[in-house]
């Protein structure tokens, strides 16, 4: 029986974060996408960038705002390979993201189901909806995978 | 009788608030110290930068952390005109950051002593030592006037 196929948006997320691991950052990637079209891409690169907000959700926003010339990225959607931590969910919520679909589900540091769940916070203004689990598999495996050789 | 002089950080941080203002952004400043020094400083400049990301505490981290050689900033302090939401709270506790310092508490949008409660999360790593009220009544005064003049 065959898999699924995934969607554009999530295969270019997960070859985001292949580069990430080549590059020996923690192999996370991310797509923001608008009627149809990537508008934002980044991986995660907080050490080569001396960044520690360079997370690849960040860099997929701060992409795609630039490109739009927006700071709100109304009617854009988020791919991203790990369920976004809790800076990430709150930019997310920042630049009014309409859906968000995240791979792996993230139990250490996940902030949508878990730890602080960011989008179940009655402050927060804009909750995008949330769809995850496709690309799991993949997405897993690069992230084990690179603890694996770290170890 | 004489109010307590504010501290060097926070008279930079309120300044940088004000500068936030004047280019119409909601007026909130901070800047991270090492050492006694300030090596980063940011205002508050999403519409600006078309960056949601780009509140003041994330610019002043980014900065520092450039001029630093480093995404993790040991041994910093953060000082901040006000609470930080939940996006910049996560930004601080991956930076590392050791001191928080924060003027005006905010129950709409800060994660701190409000909403998500970042840093009492058992999930977040890293959490700073938090000081706050100092410069309190300055930067409230800011706010209030700037949303006064765009109502």
């Amino acid at each position: 029986m065959g898999k699924w196929p995934l969607s554009e948006p999530m295969r270019e997320a997960l070859a985001l974060a292949r580069r990430a691991a080549e590059a020996g950052e923690v192999p996370v990637g991310a797509v923001v996408v608008k009627g149809g079209a990537i508008v934002g891409r980044g991986h995660n690169r907080p050490r080569q960038a001396h960044d520690p907000t360079a997370h690849a959700e960040i860099e997929a926003i701060r992409a795609a705002a630039r490109a739009l010339g927006n700071e709100r990225l109304e009617g854009c959607d988020l791919w991203v390979t790990l369920e976004p931590c809790v800076m990430c969910a709150g930019a997310i919520a920042h630049a009014r993201i309409a859906r968000l679909y995240y791979a792996a589900s993230d139990r250490k540091g996940g902030a949508v189901e878990h730890g602080a769940r960011v989008f179940d916070q009655p402050q927060t203004l804009h909750r995008p909806e949330v769809y995850s689990g496709m690309g799991e598999e993949d997405a897993a495996k690069l992230l084990r995978r690179f603890f694996k050789e770290r170890r």
